[in-house]
């Protein structure tokens, strides 16, 4: 805190040395310089003054913080604590700290946020809102700043990422769903602005046709932000103007939640008369009612190893190419939100289509 | 970021003219030295070069950064984003900008993690990971750091907080309770080295005397940590040792959380065998299985008032004792997992002691 910090100068002056003896004495690469007793002295006036070694000072000095700056889009979004803490116990192992700031690119003062962290030596980022087209990210690269993104990815593939099996993460489900006798199903994709709205959304059309759905281009929604607010409303747009349908594939659990609030609130049953999917597993949908069928990404793992590779690029190493992007397997969770067609009522409308 | 940051010195040579002339252009209040069509040419090449002030360097010079450090006990606690949220609301309004570090007093490298802050020129702190007798932020304050608590306290009064009203959240809940013909509860509360644990745990005392509820002190149980797994150790715990309860009042949502899953897997309906209330009303608790009875506490709230009690401290206003610790009224929700003894099954355990 700059206002009342003590200085080197006041440590001098209560032991009455000159200051630069004072900074000799406390780094220990130039202490053998100063007479032990002196030495002892400086420590000891250092101590009682509450002297505490002026980071910014020192980031000047020789470039070195061991600080990360972190990014997250939303703190709100359960997702993301588990990922921030893979994040922080990697670099706390490593002696490093994470500093984290709220904020993504849809937020004006996104560049502002980005340069504050830059600006106070941060010596790395790790970023997770970057979006597939993403200028400040762009920015940063083309600086010189060591970047990682985490869990999303630009398409620009100049930033190292570490994300997950989005592709294999929608196979699994319409797999599921196609065991349980499923057959026209309504997609509610995230933004595709965003690396994993537009994987699970391609995932879908992929695997809806491989797999024998119904293929109608009207079945695919888009949430415009990944809440329950969008999940709600999309739920709504499927059951307003699409008939026949038995399954919702929201591709992120908060939009799944939404969905099923939804349902609740028109008084369908979910996995009743509508079967729900969500993608993430974040904490707690397994207490949810119903408890959600979701596909399990490595939340605190991503974190982890993504810290891993931005120190391995501090520490000088080129990544070669098969680690610039890693893409981490996903699991299918089956809970109670989705149920098989046999033996149940039939559709609540009709099937038309 | 250090590495590669382009300096003055690089804008200097780029234009042709000397580092001093170069900071005295960048800087709106000595640019009038400087003749305009330099100024230009300055202002172009940093431009071009990607010039970003360091701001380290600005802060030893002005001290002042504009930067707020906020530290969080533990980021998987659903319970803190609404109060970030609210305290980056607050500090972006006034041109601040929140960085955040998840540490808490338990933590062997907290000390560490708080003088990094510091040392990174934040102009003040808000602490949720205060403990009630806690050196470190105590430190803080007589290193003269402007710091406000949040949604905890210390006992020392020295510190300014903004909480809730803990005391008057147990009672709306025992009155609840009292209402539905509970006589025998047990409370699970949060460890009494936080403020909230022990504010908490004496309302229960308080109220389940002055409302006839059964004094026996066994039923005062305590929870280790503020997470799912000890609310599932305590319910354990009390339905293996103690007969005929058929409350239990869990002092924090996470905890009730736990004990409703216990109930779960020991085929122990709640609320139709044992009512469970929570505390906070954290984010999701409402679509739980069942939704759960709590007490709301006003999370954004809390946090605006915290961010905008500290920067009337940064512009060198004197408190007035009556805004020195502010408590924040609290309301109580009922949902579905507390249930009235009227025309129940009788206890599970006929009702002994």
């Amino acid at each position: 805190m700059p206002r009342r910090r003590t200085t080197l100068k006041d440590v001098a002056k209560a032991v009455g040395v000159h200051v630069s003896t004072v900074s000799r004495a406390l780094n220990p690469d130039t202490r053998h310089f100063i007479r032990a007793e002196v030495v002892e002295r400086i420590l000891a006036a250092a101590e009682r003054l509450s002297y505490r070694p002026n980071a910014a000072a020192y980031s000047l000095r020789t470039n070195r913080t061991r600080i990360i700056g972190v990014v997250i889009p939303d703190i709100a979004n359960p997702v993301f604590p588990p990922i921030i803490r893979g994040i922080e116990d990697e670099l706390s192992e490593r002696g490093y700290l994470a500093i984290l700031v709220n904020s993504e690119p849809r937020n004006p003062r996104h560049a502002a946020a980005v340069d504050a962290l830059q600006a106070h030596g941060v010596e790395g980022l790790i970023v997770a809102s970057v979006e597939r087209d993403d200028p400040v990210m762009l920015q940063l690269v083309e600086d010189g700043v060591p970047v990682v993104t985490v869990n999303r990815r630009a398409d620009d593939s100049v930033v190292p990422s570490v994300i997950h099996d989005e592709d294999a993460g929608m196979r699994l489900l319409l797999e599921h769903l196609k065991q349980l006798g499923h057959h026209k199903v309504v997609s509610i994709a995230p933004p595709q602005f965003i690396s994993t709205g537009k994987a699970r959304y391609e995932g879908f059309e992929r695997y809806r046709r491989a797999l024998g759905f119904d293929p109608d281009p009207r079945l695919a929604l888009f949430a415009g932000a990944l809440n329950e607010a969008e999940g709600e409303r999309c739920a709504a747009a499927a059951l307003d103007g699409i008939r026949g349908f038995t399954a919702l594939v929201a591709s992120n659990d908060r939009l799944a939640i939404g969905a099923i609030s939804l349902l609740r609130k028109r008084g369908i049953a979910c996995p009743g008369d509508i079967s729900v999917t969500g993608f993430n597993d974040m904490p707690m949908v397994d207490r949810f009612d119903p408890p959600l069928t979701t596909v399990r990404v490595q939340q605190y793992e991503v974190g982890r190893r993504a810290a891993s590779m931005l120190l391995r690029r501090l520490d000088g190493e080129r990544l070669p190419p098969p680690e610039h992007h890693v893409v981490m397997p996903v699991e299918l969770i089956v809970r109670a939100s989705t149920a098989s067609l046999t033996g149940r009522r039939k559709p609540r409308a009709a099937a038309v289509s």
